[in-house]
């Protein structure tokens, strides 16, 4: 082998492995939007084969020995082709610790889950989702083990969606974050609350999923290269490249603020999806580089953007449109406020910036002690009902609305919850450093998003997965990330809304 | 290897290859549903390497080395395994002798040419569709010349959808029909025309789209099984097995018997393919045998059964429910004079029974004169509207509603329409051999489909590819088909709705 054929063999070899994420993805995304209720297992079926086949190809003598040729000539390698091949041998080294038949049957095992999970939400059933969960929370312990022995297996679970994440850093930021938040919730329970009436009554799925277009067009979303289903759980995938981006929302028929901000919070995760550069498809760069500078983008959209006073203003007229009856008397304000009511609440996707991060959690504590062994899957509805008690001041009535109310841990998600608050603090920063050179206010005023969208290209999207998620953040903040940003912007919104100083 | 060995590797392939075909089946459903509109590109990408992947796979030595090694153990093969032998060994004996860049390349050929289809239909742009539309012919053309270098190209491309039909037994099937079909319809010509006014109006798409399940329901159509999508134009497709079929419609909103008779024409097919035996799933064996017996499937439910009198009788109430503003003042009979009034029309999918398949002969003409060179694919659109002007008596306004209006040519399906009319003969055939020992009538009125469906599923369905097709029709009959069926049904029906004796 010489140094072209290897780079031939390489790009050949990243081709052929996105084809198959396009397919698997093709089929999880068509089980979780349009297929009918009965076809998990068929789906499963073929998911166990595809991702045999994957996982053959990925571990295949041949990969291998292209990667290992490639790496012993890394400084002949551009800096594109050094990180493809530094991700991919770190992948497949752990992949290769795993045995397939194990690697195959989790594949399988999420499929049902994840059709269980629907089942269990659908007609609060816990018991009916446990012992699939057990064997989630079992596997990815067992893997964790297996791929980094060394490891506390939920620090490996944490480090997967976020480089260098562990138990520590995160009880730390936590820590930080809860010091701050818990006493400004208190403050503003103390104040006369806000009315959120407006957000809620009748609102047609119809009318929300045209309101839905306008508001990914308003954010500057490429519509021809990004689709919007509907699920039970929002979420956003990509279809084998940045080309063929696919977001979810669900609606509730009572409350279109709800999938309004699912949307914007997807809208997030597309744009900086969508907008790798454009040399990265079918690479191993191509795409978010980890789930906590995704959420950073996200949440950014959702709320330091989506609940912005300007925002709110600027997209008044659409809702008017969209609901016009419905809206009648309002007035953008009357919005801006609903929309940022603080009340500790039950629903972590519906639950306001300041509270938000208390949800995220509950999820963190539960998941750390599950994978110590100090909690166990079947006590999980209760423990959670505690500490929402705990963390929230709040009474679950039912798992449904309760423990079985996010799908992450059906798709074998563990250690995935805390990118969210990492994101959105994150967000706070970026957006202080954003501010610096737009004039974000205004960009909100008018509704042209196109000047953040540029900023947010050139510091975090067209980097895909080049730079190690802890240098992107750095570089595109100029300083060490400090989580006081969210904490100081939450402070200052919330005081300013409620009149805390006053 | 012995035979033991060779078995277990015969269920492992066919596993492996039902998997690619499930893949890809779901980014070509995904592509003509919801995808994007921007993502055509992205899809061939992945789909040129997965059909590059099924065609080694299908054609490598080891597979053919095992398939031979069990064609020479044949006498100890089971029925179904003898079967699976041939039809695989007819497959791959054919797939080799197409080299392996001319098949992936034409895979993404026909990617590219259904993504051009619809933009050319939506903006009336013939010029635009030419030239990937004669790549498609002439790919065609070439493959039949290489897999069956000593038959006549169309030949081939006709024996591919029914097994044995070919020109001379198609100009000879179409020559019956047309002698007797002809002189009806000037006949009908010449009488009173019935009024169809009950059928237009405004229809929304989510009332038709309620109807539709309805309509599956009444069927007996297993939903948690089958799936509805929307589409440009309607067809089915089944996702890996018999175990998730999905049917797509397309609501015009001027009309509802448009989609309602799509809908139980789609849904014709997916019972066909919904019950083939469940042993047959993810093998050779699973799905309709040939596209002249699937017809025969989805035209006896659309019109032999969906468009009789006592089946409008039954659903008539249902079409009221989903309609109730545009139904007031008709009755049951208006509904069925409305969708069994025979007028030449333009569009194939909306015509009318006794003058449907003039439309599919004036494609079957025109396919057989490009495939001989007689006609040039830019020619198509000014044949097109003078033989619509020769057999149907109309004027063709645009090539939307002409020679653009179908998707087969995009995909490929080049000799596929005669299958339409066979179907329609071989359903009619059927029915009588059906009411034997089903009381039709009774079943429709009291809207009763499960004896109706379980002959079907006992001398049809279960069969799935086990017997070649026109045993499986012979085998059904109890004799040997015979077109003059469908022409006496036709002048029967006719003849009383209007008045041709009196």
């Amino acid at each position: 082998m010489n140094l072209q054929e290897a780079r031939t063999a390489l790009v050949a070899w990243q081709n052929k492995m996105s084809a198959y994420y396009h397919a698997m993805s093709a089929i999880y995304y068509d089980g979780d939007t349009v297929a009918p209720k009965g076809t998990a297992e068929n789906r499963a079926h073929t998911l166990g084969i595809l991702s045999e086949e994957s996982y053959k190809i990925s571990t295949s003598a041949e990969t291998l020995e292209m990667l290992e040729f490639l790496d012993a000539h890394v400084e002949e390698l551009d800096e594109k082709e050094k990180r493809i091949v530094y991700l991919a041998l770190k992948d497949i080294k752990e992949m290769k610790k795993i045995p397939m038949e194990e690697y195959v049957e989790y594949q399988q095992l999420l499929v049902k889950a994840s059709d269980v999970w629907h089942t269990a939400k659908e007609t609060n059933d816990f018991a009916l989702f446990c012992p699939v969960l057990e064997k989630v929370f079992a596997t990815e312990k067992h893997f964790a083990e297996l791929c980094a022995p060394d490891k506390d297996p939920y620090d490996y679970c944490l480090g997967k969606y976020e480089d260098g994440l562990n138990k520590e850093k995160c009880d730390e930021f936590f820590g930080a974050l809860k010091a701050k938040i818990v006493p400004l919730i208190k403050k503003i329970g103390e104040k006369e609350q806000l009315s959120d009436k407006c957000i809620w009554g009748y609102f047609s799925e119809a009318a929300q999923e045209k309101f839905s277009y306008d508001l990914m067009r308003l954010m500057g979303i490429d519509l021809d290269h990004c689709g919007l289903g509907t699920t039970e759980h929002p979420f956003t995938t990509s279809l084998g490249s940045h080309h063929d981006v696919r977001i979810t929302t669900n609606y509730n028929t009572e409350n279109f603020a709800s999938s309004m901000y699912s949307v914007i919070h997807e809208g997030g995760h597309a744009l900086y999806d969508l907008n790798s550069a454009d040399e990265y498809a079918y690479t191993l760069l191509d795409g978010g580089v980890s789930m906590g500078i995704h959420e950073s983008q996200s949440r950014f959209y959702e709320n330091l953007l989506g609940r912005d006073r300007a925002f709110v203003e600027t997209v008044f007229p659409k809702i008017c449109e969209a609901f016009p009856e419905q809206m009648k008397g309002y007035t953008a304000e009357d919005v801006y406020r609903a929309i940022n009511l603080v009340q500790p609440s039950l629903i972590r996707t519906e639950a306001d910036e300041v509270t938000y991060c208390l949800h995220v959690m509950v999820r963190y504590e539960l998941e750390k002690r599950i994978m110590s062994g100090e909690l166990a899957v079947r006590d999980l509805p209760a423990e959670w009902n505690k500490l929402y008690g705990e963390y929230l001041g709040v009474e679950v009535p039912d798992d449904k609305r309760g423990v079985l109310q996010d799908s992450h841990w059906s798709g074998g998600g563990i250690g995935y919850f805390p990118s969210y608050a990492l994101g959105s603090a994150y967000g706070a920063h970026l957006l202080a450093k954003m501010k610096e050179s737009v004039d974000v206010e205004k960009c909100l005023r008018e509704g042209d998003f196109a000047p953040i969208n540029a900023w947010n290209r050139e510091h975090i999207w067209k980097y895909g997965c080049l730079k190690k998620s802890n240098d992107l953040l750095r570089d595109a903040l100029g300083e060490e990330f400090d989580p006081s940003y969210y904490t100081n912007y939450l402070e200052k919104k919330y005081g300013e809304l409620y009149g805390l100083d006053d």
